[in-house]
């Protein structure tokens, strides 16, 4: 089987796997059903969101500033042009507060990301806008512990691959860590690396996937990421 | 003096620089002028929408987003909130139609840019959305003349270190060519590399600086990207 001693890089997903993200979104989404609650139900408002943010997706790419600007044309159309410039700034106040939003680790990050920066190399790979990441990456604590830091538009196989090429990591070395069975596991499944599914208790709409990942050996479902440095001293099974 | 024969990487900017950007962003403010003049002339609208983006650049960064989350605060306070949501809507076109433009490359870039590339190592070192730059970086046909690309939140001296450092390159062997005195040349210079200026026709209101470069030898002003070959050819004087 994949012999997990050789590891020497690990790939770590940011958002809902270092610190809580979804649960910021949530009470934005919260906000904005009782904004619109007037003249939609909670089931309309999320799924006609949903339905602008993957459309806006191609032009806008992941992170806030392209959710707060599919809000407020969500707001616009379910409300007929209705809405009121006064709640249409309420929105705006909403996203700055998104981004200005502290950061909250999650539960055993601190001592796991510094006690794994000591064994092997670690790299940040996440997707979003640029400077939010950056941002919370500042806030985070965990900046020092991280070799590179990889923000990029698309978690797909293709960019895994120009992660490890550019960065000179063979597959059978590279774990990746992530909450997201789509973005942070799959592809980098497809690749031959390893991959270790530490879910967050609540999963981005556009990050669902029905696919079961099947890779004997190299795909761990874990529960919190403590578990990974007694993962990482596995011998070969 | 600085021998340009010594100079083995180039770094170039994009907007405005390889393509046009700022006569896109000109033509909106055009528009947005003209949505808003019933209200107010067009130097208080222009006044009032660089302040906004002034205030909020620390949370939302360089790019068409952030700029039309911007031009919508903006929209309102202006108007007293007196502005529709039709005329929002509007402003969110702008915006989407900023981000699906046809990339036009200046003039001689793409016969420039080619023929550097089969002589030196070439970056593209720019700032600005993720998804977007990438976008145009991927309509422009230039990606391939390329080895590395850098999109990247600020534009000042630590960043250009930074990008040094990660790839192995001495300041003496490197030259950054850009449109923009405060972000493409005055930072490079200071970390003792060489730059070369090209100016375009428009500069953004946040990039004006007054400072003038000195730096005999390692500071090229030109007129057209053109003139770059034949800058590097040259003996040290």
């Amino acid at each position: 089987m994949f012999p997990m001693q050789h590891i020497r890089v690990i790939g770590l997903d940011a958002d809902d796997t270092l610190w809580h993200n979804e649960t910021i979104f949530e009470r934005v989404h919260e906000r904005y059903r009782a904004l619109l609650a007037r003249y939609h139900d909670a089931a309309t408002v999320d799924r006609t969101l949903l339905a602008t943010e993957k459309r806006n997706l191609e032009l806008y790419g992941y992170g806030v500033k392209g959710f707060m600007l599919s809000a407020i044309e969500t707001a616009i159309e379910l409300t007929h042009g209705e809405i009121s410039a006064g709640e249409i700034r309420t929105l705006l106040e909403l996203g700055r507060e998104m981004l200005a939003h502290p950061v909250e680790l999650l539960d055993g990050v601190a001592e796991t990301v510094a006690a794994l920066a000591r064994s092997h190399r670690l790299l940040l790979i996440t997707k979003g806008d640029l400077r939010d990441q950056q941002r919370k990456l500042a806030k985070s604590g965990l900046a020092a512990h991280f070799a590179q830091i990889e923000i990029v538009t698309e978690k797909d196989r293709a960019t895994y691959e120009t992660i490890l090429r550019r960065h000179g990591i063979a597959p059978a070395e590279f774990l990746m860590v992530g909450n997201s069975l789509k973005s942070d596991i799959l592809p980098v499944l497809a690749l031959g690396a390893a991959a270790a599914h530490v879910p967050y208790h609540l999963l981005w709409a556009q990050d669902h996937t029905a696919e079961v990942p099947v890779a004997p050996g190299r795909f761990f479902e874990l529960v919190s990421i403590r578990e990974l440095p007694a993962l990482l001293r596995e011998p070969a099974s």
